[in-house]
């Protein structure tokens, strides 16, 4: 855990999202062993297990108190949010989750959020993007940012490197409690049967760990699409009006007209940006191709005069 | 399968490697009945399964008499060349068919070898390779290039974006006959697990195909590595003794700076480019770090004067 937590400053006041759950109460003795001072325990009550919630709730407030740490809990209406806005389970808690962040950091005056994710999510990650149809492969980042009503949150996450089997050591070197569940709470049943039945079949079929092979060719992806997306200037490609100017577009190998279209649907918070979404809106520049297509959300990508845009 | 066929010459000569299965047995029929006429059959006997074999090798000599195409076979001592070139299975069978395509391909003047990869082979193949440290996603190119003892072998897979229950229903409408066994008279036990165990697992799990979601994945990717590729000369890097010179490498981005060390192992036929490989010789790049690596076969990667190099 060292390597990441180096780059951290351990003066500045940061925000640890703490479920009650092994990984991250781990995460959290951690960081007050590495001599942390300025940390804000904070929770994020999905109300999804009934008493339980509350219990987990209850166990991450007592934890502050027992490390004299700041506590900021929020409790959430996950299952009326998923009804009022028509969106799925992970959709809405992730969002509930960043909101609550948000105003703990500006409460606190925090530089970001530090989470409990590690190496073995990592994989697990990667693996159900890939089969949900990801662009090459991508996983989490160990730091990144997410906007929310205009406040940009720092994430970042120490443990990605390290091996579910090590915080499992910790946990027993440290003698940690945790609530049993609460590390579930937010693993669905894809991410359950993968984690719980996939990745030990694959250890046993390959005989070998293989989370950092997984991980080990996620970074790669990642690193290689992120170098491509750098190459490309997506404004060198718009017209004045904004719309992609094709002949310009069709200059590039195919590999940066997707990096190109991906950050032009990105742009127009355009949802879902999945490899074949990217692959279906590239058919539109062919002349000879239908000269739209649908976007998720009901809005249209269309080429008309040589220019691409994005119709309401 | 036309998209792929349409590529393809049909009145120049073609092998086409059938090993009585069910896959190549549709290549075979399917070719036939597309207009190839200078069709030559080419049956490699593994061995392997004793009579079995043997019966496969017959199967194969019949099936091109009633399609009245000419017939190339050889039987090969696998088990034998594993014990004298200390190689594993997999491989002494791989280079063992490639050694009897060019015998072919010299024999009749043909201008490559077909071969009956499918959807579903690529799609395990990805995942075999993924689970076993790849860079990125790698799968099987429609098209590629073998160099043999100084002959290039051109192989060629029309079926590669066709489904295992697409081969099925065309078998099924043109009642044709293989043998059972012969399908997986390559297929070692890792991979035999991958289709029958791990496929229907995250099927069952993703409640949809993941076939295409791997595919697309791994051509995103591999078209990727191709562009990365392509953008580096290795020559531009290299001294006039054909050394990496270090300040031109580490000015690159990490990205291409593996491109390079990639090309550079490769020209120096270092078998077994795995990630971690490529990623511990980049390590040597580091004036504060070991000064050499070692390599697959006995070799070493040295540092020296701002160079690097390979030293038996």
């Amino acid at each position: 855990m060292q390597h990441f937590l180096e780059r951290l400053d351990t003066n500045q006041s940061w925000l640890v999202g703490v479920s009650g759950g092994r990984d991250s109460v781990v995460l959290l003795d951690y960081l007050v062993q590495d001599g942390f001072k300025n940390l804000v325990v904070v929770h994020v009550n999905h109300q999804l297990r009934a008493k339980a919630s509350n219990g987990d709730a209850e166990f991450v407030e007592q934890l502050a108190q027992k490390y004299g740490l700041a506590f900021y809990g929020e409790a959430v209406d996950v299952i009326g949010l998923m009804e009022s806005e028509k969106k799925g389970l992970e959709v809405v808690a992730r969002e509930a989750r960043h909101a609550v962040y948000v105003r703990a950091i500006q409460k606190h005056s925090a530089a970001g959020v530090l989470l409990g994710h590690h190496a073995d999510d990592q994989a697990e990650t990667v693996l159900f993007n890939l089969l949900r149809g990801s662009s090459g492969l991508k996983g989490i980042r160990f730091e990144n940012t997410v906007t929310v009503d205009e406040c940009v949150l720092k994430v970042v996450r120490p443990l990605l490197e390290v091996r579910r089997s090590e915080i499992n050591d910790y946990v027993k070197s440290r003698g940690l409690e945790y609530r049993e569940d609460a590390s579930n709470a937010e693993a669905f049943t894809v991410r359950n049967r993968i984690r719980h039945e996939v990745m030990p079949l694959l250890v046993e079929i390959m005989r070998r760990e293989v989370v950092p092979a997984v991980n080990g060719a996620a970074e790669v992806s990642m690193e290689q699409s992120d170098y491509l997306a750098s190459e490309v200037v997506l404004e060198q490609f718009l017209d004045p009006q904004g719309r992609i100017f094709l002949p310009a577009l069709l200059e590039l190998d195919v590999v940066l007209q997707q990096a190109v279209m991906f950050q032009f649907l990105k742009t127009h918070k355009v949802p879902d940006l999945s490899r074949s979404l990217i692959a279906e809106c590239l058919l539109v520049c062919d002349t000879v191709a239908a000269a739209k297509c649908n976007l998720p959300g009901g809005r249209w990508l269309r080429r008309k005069e040589q220019r691409l845009f994005i119709q309401q």
